[in-house]
């Protein structure tokens, strides 16, 4: 089922007879092997020798090394180098600090620092509001982790987790013009994550918390809340949510069903499947079902953690019991973030007619999509090769562009409920389709959209430092 | 003294009748007024009006509202706004944070965030040495500072502090290519203010501390050496230090002294005195006698703290007591890093011949140095108005670009040491003379020269990362 793609791309340097056959023998054994051809560049090309860069997509490390020993096994052929593509974009980091003001000489420095500085210190000092106007704090978000739930391979560290934070910094600057920067915390105690956040907000306009492990990730997000006059949005959370909400309302309008009357189960009450339930809760379905690993969560259940309760005390109007499979029978949506695999074709058939099947787990999702489509009417993943890919790119960048340009000092459910709307209504009634219910997330319009609804919000709820109006340019 | 100077920059527009003369006359209100010109841009000329943008320096806020007042005066003109052109420069900030990789399509999406970047956690996690290869830490410093002792205006706080800081991290890219964010930490707990930095260092390949008051620096100093595997390096220190003892090796060549004959007063015991003791003990002077508030430093006082009883176990050979006036009697270098006007010209005049004489309390000197310019064969100050500057500048980019390019794991007094001849040795035996005995710090030879002396230290010490020698360009 699966394409390679270009996570796994290597750049081969291969030296060659140079026979007329040449390029054809080397492709050919390239696709052979399962490679897909990207690239193919002559570097050299003498009497007896002809050298050629061959760049190719594999599906594995271990793939990529069936493909270079398929090359070196052609007669006279020699793989010399081995680049992994992935690896060479990732080399000394993926962002960097530039400077905004000139520093061509004496008048220049004398202004961007001493003497001059002071004077824009002080009136800081004698205004704190100003920092938000004479300094980065106006454009800039904190990237925090503490590295024990980064993407789908666990508790790997602060180091190790440091380039996903790059590339979230490098897609805000990209998709919104926010100056965001990592801050990977060398702890795992709620406590000194939650200080150490703290201590450091000063430079910033608002917190993206970002694979922090559940349940430690609810505590720090609400007590950061408390403590803060900047805005705290755990992008695993609230940026799933906001996503999951945008898609389900055109999917929705795709069946022509209301949400009012619709049974919604969801798998997975870890950080992502909290906020959906409590994000769609405001879209006053006709019922949640909650999942986890040991069945439907009701409120008789015993064991639960205050998480848990809270969820149980919200959902599952007639206190259903028992496992995925029972919850899925009739049920018009299914919304699953949390394991492979765990339901079959079979299971999707027993939905309601019309059944929107969201099935989030990566990399591999809850139900085969293909299978899956056999039996739903719309079918959506976390996948980036099959349509309707969930991805909170179309959401936090557009989402802190919003919050930034309010100036807000304080997120909402307001907010992100009308993030997920404009984030719907991207998609123009003339595009939309049962394969086309969210944007592109290189769709341009999509964080313009999102930060004039989030800004919007914030100043209907007036939620919004006292005094400053301006808005900085998205750039 | 005082020349209008960029730091208090002022652009008016100004509405004239559109005589022959109105150009003439607005100039001359200005300069009448004190302002020095510094541009004049005709922004709308029509039949009854004239429009300029007419931009002067001056000495304070005062004397900008004079000028402002002087033009307004003039008959049939209006001053319609008065911008203040360094407050424009700090306008959202001073640095942003810019993606090196592009993020144009799926396919470098793919590569630069997930699925591929995946790979590259796991690399690090297996390899944690390799977060100084596929991540930013292999060229980024944090400038830490709790705002305490912010340029000359004391404890104004973080938020207060940001400007300074991130002036910092501009020039720490503009002279050496080296990625600096602004950590400025809201607690003045030294212990809080460690463990912070503790836990957020996993991003960074080097800790700048900045701007924060003694004692309490010297503690965060030696802690946060023997806590990371990281240099930590204190600007008002060791960045001080390296220039002073770059300007003394060549001021003395000017007189031609050797330093081991010198006697040498320090005035000013706080984190720049003490970190000048140290670094000038390595050359051997003759004696140092360090003075602060309450008079000579010796053995015998009563009621030093453990700094200051280590600095006078260090100095004054002969336990000499007195005050300033006292210790300054036949020496024949004076270095001050105190406070204003505690000397005057017959002070000067009973020390040694050709006399050497730093006085770099900002803004106003220990001494007027014209004053001591009748009495001494060199003088330098901190003042950009005055011939040898001592100007941090000159380390802290090459330093850590050094260090950086090292992967060094800490900073040892052979650094600095290092560093100080590097800067000294720019200046070429032909250019040397009593006026400039530092380079100029838009030398682009400074840092580069730095980075190589410390890179050359830091292996002879190996004091390096293990198994990794590549060195990141200088941009």
């Amino acid at each position: 089922m699966a394409i390679p793609g270009p996570g796994y791309s290597i750049t081969m340097r291969i030296a060659a007879p140079p026979s007329a056959s040449a390029a054809g023998d080397l492709t050919s054994a390239v696709g052979r092997a399962g490679g897909v051809i990207t690239a193919f560049d002559v570097v050299e090309s003498a009497a007896g020798l002809m050298v050629v860069d061959l760049s190719a997509n594999a599906l594995s490390a271990d793939h990529a090394d069936e493909i270079t020993d398929a090359v070196n096994a052609l007669p006279g052929v020699t793989v010399r180098k081995v680049s992994d593509r992935t690896f060479l974009v990732h080399l000394g980091g993926k962002i960097e600090v530039t400077s905004k003001v000139p520093l061509r000489n004496r008048d220049d420095l004398s202004r961007a620092y001493t003497p001059g500085v002071a004077r824009v210190c002080m009136a800081i000092a004698e205004n704190p509001d100003d920092a938000r106007r004479l300094t980065i704090k106006r454009n800039t978000v904190a990237v925090v982790t503490d590295g024990t739930a980064v993407l789908g391979l666990g508790n790997i560290g602060p180091a190790a987790a440091l380039p996903v934070m790059e590339g979230k910094a490098a897609l805000f600057k990209k998709f919104a013009g926010v100056d965001a920067w990592p801050v990977c915390i060398d702890s795992t105690d709620t406590e000194e994550i939650i200080r150490t956040v703290q201590l450091i907000a000063p430079v910033y306009g608002g917190i993206n918390l970002e694979d922090i492990a559940a349940p430690r990730c609810f505590e720090i997000e609400r007590r950061l809340r408390e403590l803060l006059d900047i805005p705290v949005f755990h992008d695993d959370q609230h940026g799933t949510a906001i996503v999951v909400v945008a898609a389900l309302r055109n999917a929705l309008r795709v069946v022509k069903k209301d949400i009012r009357d619709c049974r919604i189960v969801v798998s997975g009450v870890g950080a992502a499947g909290n906020a959906i339930i409590r994000l769609l809760l405001h879209q006053d379905p006709a019922d949640i079902v909650a999942v986890d690993i040991k069945g439907i969560v009701h409120r008789g259940r015993e064991g639960m953690d205050p998480n848990l309760a809270e969820v149980a005390s919200r959902t599952n109007k007639y206190v259903q019991a028992g496992s995925i499979h029972d919850a899925i029978v009739g049920a018009d949506v299914f919304i699953g973030v949390s394991a492979p695999n765990i339901l079959t074709g079979a299971d999707i058939e027993k939905m309601n007619s019309d059944a929107i099947v969201f099935a989030l787990a990566n990399p591999d999702p809850e139900v085969d999509p293909i299978e899956a489509q056999q039996h739903a009417a719309v079918v959506a993943t976390g996948r980036s090769d099959f349509p309707n890919q969930i991805n909170n790119v179309l959401a936090f960048p557009g989402v802190f562009r919003g919050l930034l340009d309010a100036q807000a000092r304080m997120i909402t459910d307001e907010m992100l409920t009308a993030a997920a709307l404009a984030i719907a209504d991207v998609v123009a009634p003339d595009q939309l389709n049962a394969s086309y219910i969210v944007p592109s997330v290189f769709d341009e319009k999509v964080a313009k959209a999102v930060a004039r609804a989030v800004v919007a919000a914030a100043r209907d709820g007036q939620h919004v430092a006292g005094g400053a109006k301006e808005s900085a340019a998205t750039s």
